[in-house]
């Protein structure tokens, strides 16, 4: 079942290590098809050259497996939440890229320094706080989803104008309208988190841009203004 | 038309990913025919890997399309602006590689620390301020190009001399007597750009290259008795 | 003899230059069979690509070469008193990965700034002091292997949880079940090191991740209650 | 002439961008015989990926190109000096590599702050003066030389003990019995100025390593009681 999304899915996946975004297995991707209420998702701890189209596991929105030789990916409940949270997802990746990272661990969100931000992410990229002991012993993997959704929606934050997330000392989710583009935007992500971090380097009392600049370049690129790109 | 133009423009774009300038569409190289007063440009978004020649875009010096399936390029009025107040440049660049970037967002012009900066740029690599708010309203992209070449003009700066600005909280342009040389001058600003904020991080107390060196080896490579390289 | 164990010995030393821990000779790795009571290891200052895996030299537990055109590597004796002391370890690994490294030199153990350390190595990785000059004299080699095991011993550090170690203005060693797994944490040890140096950057007064999210981590991949990848 | 010595520094120049120690020409690699009182050295600005060996440049130690279609680097009267001043030396590098220069650029020596860099390296790794404007304008590259080789007498440093320096605000030279080992202590410098600048971000106020360990390291590898490597 879900073939073409399961090739998707796989496709995507292979992207983490082709983009320099993973370690070993330290990273998955999965996507949605929202009709049926069922996503395709990496298997768990699988090495990205063993991995086949027909490895992708299938899971339901209560995080049971469907269909599959493996057992899913351990940050499975994760993507639950998320899809259930922001029905604009259609995918989510989760890496430890080290960029995106050090900023986790750091505890610090991503101020938008400059336009390559403003481009894909409309303001500073949140990072959430730690779950307490009790959040983690009831269910680390759910309340990490259950946090980042009502981070979002406490916050009002567009989860279509963000599509990132960082999880203090833990590392970044990223999302997108299929699988393909939140793989997207982790790598641009990466690159955001990197720049940043040497730009603070350059000048440690540097602000973000602007807020016109960052409105300029984020509406020139989505919504119904838009002009980069072809008309597709 | 314009074929050998376009085939030269496209090999200049295509040594951004080699050099890796790039990351997905985020760059643009153009190189003008000033006999014809038409330059070539990359078309807007389009990845690099799907980019054949003829898909260049011809545009007159008013920002016209004239020739080209695609839609060029959505910095193309800023590039108009280069070719028409530099007289001197026959190719013009835009990336957001990290390290330039990394200064374009910290606001801060690169000094001259050292001689592989002086060999090809004589100064301090400018940043130009943000554009105001009705500057960005009325017309980000040529309000850029407008910018920087007031900036040169006010500021006596001789674009042979400077081929590359930074756009704060943006990122570079380069430029130079064709499109190949404005993209090694890419190359070049970004090594520069790196070495510059690793050597504040070794010396934070670090002061330019002391102007006699910088003489030195800018005229040894450049103007009437340089003697670097062949004659050729 | 020890063919097998040999060839997975070569194998394992190969993969320091495939993941960018090695400069030139700077590396090697040495399986133990404890049944025999035989180590192999890589032959001293060879260049790893003319290493075939009849190299490989194979030693005793008192540090006597058994079997071997060539002489062992120069740190074979600290690698005899890490095989001696921790009976749990079947492989070990020294480098001089740069990240590593570079916190050695600094002499600073590796605070577990998050959930990528803490998935493989459980607590601060330790530095242990210079030797003294006597302990120099009387046997570099043997005394850093000593240092070591004496160390993890009288801190009641447990060697599976902490498969890595940092000696002061040198480098790291890793260990772990076999020869390859060994060099699995070699890589992940400098990936650590890597996001630790940049959070330390990012945010100067970070502090370790909160400890039961090192807990939830490590022993959701270790131990009798892990639920992380396949059960095979 | 000398066609077994060309090819030997052909393979030499040919490493640099293979170690990634060079963008587009910035570096030149030479070989000496002693006997004949000749050298051969890299053509100036010729691009690495259209250079034969047959291009190498035969120069005397007047600075007099002997054979040639091209001229030889412009560096070539600094190499002149090093092999006049140095008997010991057989093959000369300089580069822009990125690490090594930006410690040149920021104007301070490399100190030794671990055995990576005391396995080759024997003590602080000097950054030698600007030249005054009388010097440069005099004979910069000639001048560049005899303040190297001035520096190393005056303070009385072994140059086969430390074969490298590094020029302030310019870049390193290095040095070898041969143009590969030259290139050799070319990598090394490299690696062991980033890990410099690594560990002094990691530890603000650190020291070099203890001279017990500096000794060690360097007489394991070089001299009568050597024990790294194979007896070849």
């Amino acid at each position: 079942m879900l073939e073409e999304l399961k090739k998707e899915v796989y496709e995507a996946n292979m992207l983490l290590p082709k983009y320099g975004l993973v370690t070993f297995t330290w990273g998955n991707v999965s996507g949605i098809d929202r009709d049926k209420g069922l996503f395709v998702i990496k298997p768990s701890g699988v090495d990205y050259d063993k991995l086949t189209w027909e490895d992708m596991v299938v899971v339901d929105l209560e995080g049971n497996k469907v269909e599959g030789t493996y057992k899913p990916s351990s940050d499975t409940p994760t993507h639950v939440e998320i899809y259930k949270g922001f029905p604009e997802v259609g995918g989510v990746v989760h890496t430890h890229s080290s960029w995106a990272t050090s900023w986790a661990q750091a505890g610090r969100g991503i101020p938008c320094y400059g336009t390559t931000h403003a481009d894909y992410m409309y303001g500073e990229i949140p990072c959430v706080r730690n779950l307490t002991k009790e959040e983690i012993d009831a269910g680390y993997e759910v309340n990490t989803g259950v946090l980042i959704v009502n981070y979002f929606k406490e916050n009002e934050i567009d989860v279509v104008a963000m599509p990132a997330v960082l999880c203090k000392n833990h590392g970044p989710f990223t999302w997108g309208k299929d699988a393909h583009e939140a793989v997207h935007n982790a790598v641009v992500l990466d690159e955001v988190a990197k720049m940043a971090a040497r730009c603070e380097m350059i000048n440690p009392k540097n602000k973000p841009a602007p807020q016109e600049l960052q409105d300029k370049h984020y509406f020139r690129k989505h919504g119904a203004n838009a002009y980069y790109g072809q008309n597709t």
